[in-house]
């Protein structure tokens, strides 16, 4: 028997895909990386994906696991050897269990974000993890890449979210640590290993979350300020003035939002984006009651502004104007398309060098790259921004082949003000090669030796995160 | 050159202890762990850490780190061979830094937490890590156990808390992981496997912690409950009342407080005691003021006892009658130890099983072993009980004998509700040999695999949370 018998007999025949079924697994969504496979299986449960994987330990074979293949970085797409197969999750799509008492709820790791979001709603709680893709990724994608997302300044990435796993290991075993507990001090923290690994050292094939009481009133305000200092004052004067009720802190660029308007007409801007050179998004989430948010929202803001560090406020009245501002927000990545091709960064800095970060970055690649645009928004509560850079007016031809010295400027800054080259995006295949220029050796190392111990014949998703090079 | 003497060399003769000066550090404070060893060593820095592991290795040597010496499981107290260094933090008591803008602090291993706190406080930020051990409690002891506390119901124990961690490798490698940022995704979580492995990975030589804003106010209250289903239910009502702002949630049983009357007649109880079997204490966090803090304080508090969860309240009125109330708290290990032997339990259940747990075993000991008296309290919040029991009545004699028979029935208990056989204290020497009979097989197979990958040579703090014969 071939493996491909093998799989069909363990998963069924209708679940083992080939030919032109295989073909949208094998690209990442944005059509930057492309692979072959074997197969493309859909297990059903987890039983099946010990099982799979098993075989595949037998055959040495390759596992690519994936979820909404909503990945940045191709951590979900096969190499081109066409000897590897892909794991589909999304047949395990079951949510296991809510439990209001404990403020927990178990799902299995296919489960759609959203569905996981509004399962949380309809029994008056909250799941925070929110990000562009939420209609579409899985749990299990957002904690291989311990997703981020914009309410992270409040509730934390997928990692502070998560209290069990349940794992299926590199020797097909399945590893129980679905607890719904808020404090286990028995051993290793496996969990915490487990996520963010981008599917190298274990397959997360489910996960209990911890749910918050859902907010009484939330507020949206967008707020003019002069620049970056200014944002990282208004950054400390706002989580002094509403504590944890400070839930979003978004950084926009005016070039940005002038991006929005420009290219995408039907996104409504009630305001004058040239007025000032840069802009914060905040979200306030209020556990009291409407008046109490505007009260304080009023107040806070109003001090800001009194102060001088806030220039101007617009304040969402409803629901709507508060979906319209976040619109304007999640638009930036459709506009970036529009102006042209772009070179993305998502990186993290900390929050007191992101100014001087961005003057130095901005400094080093206009003189390297004259005209450049500096196409700069992201979640500075967090240190997190996403430091795009455009071509020159009338200059995109050939724009992209600069990526590789760009990137070296950029992350050679990055590594100055001791920040991150992936904040929330992950490594993938995308940064691999260049993660043993910026990361500490002796961390890689201790990775490495993570790797070798956990998943010893380099199966799982090889080539991703650790350069297998190095590896053996 | 013998071991002793390379030590010597290594950090100075003076700060290389044996004999006499030796002897405090070969117990733990409770006096329940005494072992033997080669030396003491006070190394100055991170480089003489380093050197000292590298001897270590050398000579297959075994080194147990401790900090503050006031862990409950053995953890920092060498075995009874003799043969092991044990390195003191004590002497890597330096603030490094605080960065107020990125609102952390970065600090060596061996300062004490409340250094820390006051650290935090003297720019403005609340540091929340708070335990009964605070003033001699090093924060690198604390990192290797995960403490919790008593905040851990907002802010999350001490994993929570860090950024970022050097250590200092099996190997005597500098890893470098101090970094201050809120979002990284480059690579495997090394930082979070660190923390919680009680020294047996690495020694954990400084760390970055994030901050708070400080609270414009705090209000304690003691809630009058009728039993445990009810505390249960005021959690759910609280934390939709107060949102982020319920810092503290600790369940006390009327035994409990009324042992501390008896015992400890200097602590103030301002209430009979014997009027509601159990209470609950919280503590809320303001970010406000004190007005606001107290209308929400009356409000929340007042509709928990329109609605009948809570029978009675007491709201501290100033900052003495708060502290009076976490006196009490506070009081009752020590009421506890004059109440005669005790056998503790430190563990997590899912916050819903919480009653059904107690419940059920206190059922199970009194079949065994009637009489014996139900000590119970803790961190309800997160789960966290410490569910001691205490001798019947008289029956003082031969108690502890029962210890073993006594953890079988509560732990099997535990397991039952799917709970934890030690939720904050750690593993350490007292539950080494139990864990295996808890935990679950694939996850201690993981946790052998890592601690073989790091440590090849077992030099690091063997025979503590794995058992040595297990592993090779």
């Amino acid at each position: 028997m071939s493996l491909f018998e093998d799989l069909q007999q363990v998963v069924g025949e209708e679940f083992v895909l080939s030919g032109e079924e295989a073909t949208p697994f094998l690209t990442d969504w944005r059509g930057r990386f492309t692979g072959k496979a074997l197969a493309v299986v859909r297990p059903a449960n987890v039983e099946e994906i010990a099982d799979v994987v098993r075989l595949c330990q037998q055959y040495v074979t390759p596992i690519v696991t994936q979820g909404g293949n909503t990945g940045l970085c191709g951590g979900a797409t096969p190499g081109n050897k066409g000897d590897a197969v892909v794991l589909l999750t999304n047949r395990l799509n079951n949510i296991i269990a809510i439990d209001t008492d404990n403020d927990t709820i178990t799902v299995e790791a296919g489960c759609i974000l959203q569905t996981i979001q509004t399962a949380a709603e309809e029994v008056g709680r909250l799941f925070p993890l929110s990000l562009a893709s939420e209609g579409s990724c899985t749990i299990g994608g957002n904690l291989a890449t311990n997703a981020g997302g914009t309410q992270v300044v409040r509730y934390g990435n997928a990692r502070d979210l998560t209290l069990g796993l349940q794992v299926v290991t590199a020797e097909g075993e399945i590893w129980n640590g679905l607890k719904g507990l808020r404090k286990d001090n028995t051993g290793y923290d496996l969990r915490d290993l487990f996520i963010g690994s981008e599917g190298t050292l274990g397959i997360i094939t489910a996960a209990t979350l911890k749910l918050f009481p859902k907010p009484q009133a939330i507020r949206t305000a967008l707020l003019a300020i002069k620049d970056v200092d200014a944002a990282v004052h208004v950054l400390s004067v706002l989580k002094q003035g509403f504590g944890s009720l400070l839930t979003g802190f978004e950084l926009i660029s005016s070039f940005c939002i002038e991006s929005v308007r420009q290219h995408l007409p039907t996104v409504k801007i009630p305001f004058e984006v040239n007025k000032s050179p840069w802009y914060v998004l905040i979200e306030i989430s209020d556990h009291e009651d409407q008046d109490h948010a505007n009260q304080l929202v009023e107040k806070v803001i109003g001090n800001a502004i009194e102060q001088g560090v806030v220039q101007d406020a617009i304040i969402a009245q409803t629901v709507q104007q508060s979906n319209d501002l976040w619109h304007i927000r999640e638009s930036i990545p459709f506009a970036e398309i529009k102006v042209g091709k772009g070179i993305k960064h998502d990186i993290a800095i900390p929050i007191s060098q992101v100014s001087a970060f961005i003057e130095q970055t901005n400094a080093l690649l206009q003189e390297r790259f004259p005209g450049v645009q500096h196409i700069v928004f992201g979640h500075l509560g967090d240190g997190n921004l996403h430091y795009n850079v455009g071509a020159p007016d009338g200059q995109e031809e050939g724009f992209l082949d600069l990526q590789k010295e760009m990137n070296t400027i950029v992350y050679d800054s990055v590594a100055r003000f001791d920040g991150s080259i992936s904040a929330e995006h992950g490594i993938g295949q995308l940064k691999k090669d260049i993660l043993p220029d910026y990361k500490d050796e002796i961390g890689l190392a201790l990775m490495r030796k993570i790797k070798r111990a956990l998943d010893p014949n380099a199966i799982l998703n090889p080539g991703k995160v650790i350069s297998s090079v190095e590896l053996y």
